[in-house]
């Protein structure tokens, strides 16, 4: 699970990327990194470990100028935790700059990359999104567009991408739709991200969620839609809706808050409590299943658990029972009887 | 409203104290501040701008060894927002090392400054705080307890206290008791903490909450209780309960949530929302108190709003039409139509 | 020994006393610190461990604007090497905001601080310049000049100030004139250093260097000579002339690089080496020296050991015999045979 | 203009490297870098813009345990001041972990840079050795030698090599040899380093100096020497022995001292100054010239500038006339009068 957002044709599009990232933090904390296109072409990029907020402040977005970026933010699941692995990858190829900001995971990767390396490409990273650069750079075709399709047509597994070419965006989601992506308007141009709660966050209106196979680019302030990609059978990932999306997304055309205000309904059909006191969540994942159980089961809702909202990188003495320390400092229980006389 | 925090007569109390603090992040986020005594007696301290988490990385903790710790987090009320404002402060006064941790308002610290001035005395903060530690330091009682009566006598306002002389923590809350303050075990010692929440943090059992003019040391790894200060008529704060604590902690001798929850019942009979479609919180601040109002109006509890759980010091281009931006960032409509078809 | 750099009626004052505390770094390399006052009296400072270069980037400077500036840089001699002990020290008293930068060793500054700390006097720092601030704070006299005069009449010891009170510079030397302090004119306002490579250094010709028991005020871009502290012994230090000062300074009235070249020439008087091959310097501080030597004893001046630029604060694995390679990595034999023709 | 070390069979090699950097920090101050193996193999690394004692704390050498490392301190020449310029790069390529530490520049890089984007290698530098390590991934060989020479082959211009394949330590010198480096005997294994005063600085004594075309591996703890480099006209850079290198360094087989004192006498012989004062240098890089001038006229060899030693990345306003201001900060006139006498 990873975070991607990429804007073109806005000014200043480096920090609407950023808010954009902001808003899908919760699907990446361990780096984040954006890439800025400006107007005569050059590139601008910067990466770095750590939350959106403390790799991007105000004295690294000024240097960041441009009407075109794309950005990402990474939940390590290839490749070890090192800022080689941060994304958006940075190259230049015979076609140009190139910026690779990629969510999935390639299944054939292992083998893409031995015959890369046997054929004398160098590695970086361990991450399986520099296959796709290689074999980008690699091709023989003469336009990006087929130069990108030749990398696409070697790969297997998930790639919901956004790349830059030059200054023209793609954005691509593989033919199985393992990972969702939303297309937004915004001041004249456009805006892809992960989930539209990033679009919410920016203004900017849904134009269409992006369904499998489909690919297309922004150049010129204007979107060109591509022949789709060869067919596959449609593999959209449920723990988005489970988990993964933040409730007030819209993602693969369902409001993830519905669908979990109907997990909870149906998790109450199929395993009732008829003898509890009352239904609380586990906040916040489970805060719309919890609501969802109570209406079907009739039992009440309460609130049983406090989250922490400073939790992250906290430092706790192993000697003192870690993982113990780490439940507590995150979570406590609310001490009102849960049948909440007063 | 700031948080504080002390721990005596247990190993690693800095590390304890960085925990107890953490529980107390949402009373103040501006600056933080340990100080630690061990068993020599020497006194090792740390303040820094920023969360607890940024001010206490492991390798500063390390350097805070000590059986006996105070802290503090701090949100400006009085004073500018700089390093020099920051809890605890440490000085050298004829007693010895003296720590102070001040949750409060003067309302008199301006007449005691200007005076203490013009006799000589120096200030290197803003923070009505020093005017305390200046007032012990010329004291003319030879007994520590003598000192700080001296200086109790001559402020006006909300103090409660977590002070160090030498090796011996005084907890303290002034005669009207504003703040609140809780005594818990741990492990053979004692901590002593703003808000129960970060005693359950600390798996301390509560001993007793501090009554209005209530004040004791622990010393020795003992309890002595000290004559209760001056009566005056009690002044609670009703915005503890209302808005600064923490659901899951008691304070005040009331659940914070319980109170919460009947104030959102109250709400719900004095202004009853009759063609109201449902009741939805802003979160998290206002959980409780929707859940109080939907229990008594029978109207449906739904979630309206999704917050992201990252937002910090986020920088915003003011450009942009920041106050949107920052209400769009930290908050998002679900949308989920209210009666929840599905 | 410590380096003290004033300016008075200068735009920019603070970036020129940087530089003043640049050409003094040899001074005192374990902290610096500049106090800088604007037009409307305003106090901006800022202090940190390490050299001139380190403390003050571009950043921290422009942030303290000002006409009125002084500065220091430390070697520790008494008190620790921490951040609270770094100079200027900034307090505000009943007179208002006051800087103090100090050179020289307070020979009765533990019973004074003894004494004040009876009284009620709270230090942050182990410095004996603390206890001038303190004796000037509690000086029942109107007049900055009289408390000064009140607090300088309690002190024993060697005292090269740069003091400012308000907008006002005041530069003294001790009765005893132990540490050199030079006066330069520099664009319609004046600077007052150390030495007077400082002033070499920002292009200020030298007025005068101040005499033992002298002192002065510099206010409204004006200098106001002030009556002669009581006579004592004059005590120059002789270190200065031999080891601390830099060898294109003038100081207390001599060539730094003029006396060294004395002494050379003496010593080789004194104590000749007649079967020797040549003479050559431990570089840079005997330079000098060395070449008096051979001046006078007839020995062939050669360069025999080259010493790294960039020696500073290196990391040497104590396990690696961290003495030897300390010496090693400083300095390195040449190989040229001390006859040297080729 | 640059500096390599590398260590081969020596238990805290990347340590040893680190100090032999040191030595030749005047070789380049932009950035620096190590690459360490270690007995299993795995390859520690670590860059930065600075000094090498900035880029290298004690907490950063400590990650880089082994008994192999190279190392290089940078001049920019090629390349912009960028990290990604700074060496040793460190690649994976199917022949396993390769790290490259070069001086000089290659005279037909653009081309061959060109060549090699057009087959679809990726660039990340814009740095002219990133062209070695394609040419040495794409060769077809088998054996790691036949790799190098392939490469070898094909770039024209100045390269001294320090390159790791594996464990194996490789050390370069073109066949013009251009650059020097010196090979030396450390506790029963090796260092190589550009110049002789980074062997002292470990006191290693030196085994030779690598001639043009000469080029060997260090494998195992022993020295195999490889088949001469196809040979060519001699070029070893005459600056080297002017300005770049350390007087107390041998280079190409002459104490550079030495043979700056000839020149100085040279000088004399050819623009003798015959009403001449004195001679003296202008610190440091001329002061064996001076001398081998004063022995030669007969002048008298005086000191007229001092060096400030702690001048580095010191920030000028620019609107104080900074080049006027960066001259005075680092040289100082002396003003003993020539003739000295006092």
């Amino acid at each position: 699970m990873c975070g991607i957002c990429g804007v073109a044709g806005v000014a200043n599009a480096a920090e609407l990327v950023y808010l954009g990232l902001y808003a899908l933090q919760h699907r990446g904390q361990e780096s984040g990194g954006i890439v800025a296109l400006d107007p005569s072409g050059r590139v601008h990029g910067h990466r770095g470990m750590g939350l959106v907020q403390e790799v991007f402040p105000p004295s690294v977005l000024q240097q960041l100028p441009g009407d075109v970026a794309v950005g990402h933010t990474r939940y390590s699941t290839t490749g070890s935790s090192v800022l080689a692995n941060a994304q958006p990858g940075l190259v230049n190829y015979h076609g140009g700059p190139l910026a690779l900001a990629h969510n999935g995971n390639l299944t054939n990767a292992r083998e893409l990359r031995d015959d890369l390396v046997r054929k004398g490409s160098i590695f970086r990273s361990s991450s399986d999104s520099e296959v796709l650069v290689h074999l980008i750079a690699r091709s023989e075709a003469r336009e990006p567009e087929d130069q990108i399709l030749d990398a696409l047509e070697r790969v297997e597994g998930a790639y919901t991408l956004l790349l830059t070419i030059g200054r023209t965006v793609y954005a691509i989601v593989d033919p199985r739709g393992f990972r969702p992506l939303a297309l937004g308007a915004l001041r004249g141009g456009y805006v892809a991200a992960s989930e539209t709660c990033a679009l919410d966050s920016l203004g900017a209106p849904l134009v269409r969620e992006l369904q499998p196979g489909e690919w297309l680019k922004i150049e010129d302030g204007r979107i060109v839609d591509l022949p789709r990609l060869p067919r596959k059978e449609s593999r959209r990932c449920v723990f988005e809706l489970i988990y993964f999306s933040r409730p007030d997304s819209v993602v693969f055309g369902e409001s993830v808050d519905r669908v979990r205000r109907a997990l909870g309904r149906e998790l109450a059909r199929e395993h009732p409590a008829p003898g509890g006191d009352c239904v609380f969540s586990v906040p916040d994942s489970s805060n719309a299943m919890a609501l969802g159980f109570a209406e079907t089961s009739g039992l009440k809702l309460e609130h049983g658990l406090i989250r922490n909202h400073y939790v992250g990188r906290t430092f706790i003495n192993p000697g003192q029972g870690a993982r113990d320390a780490k439940v507590r400092i995150k979570f406590n229980p609310v001490l009102t009887p849960p049948r909440g006389r007063s």
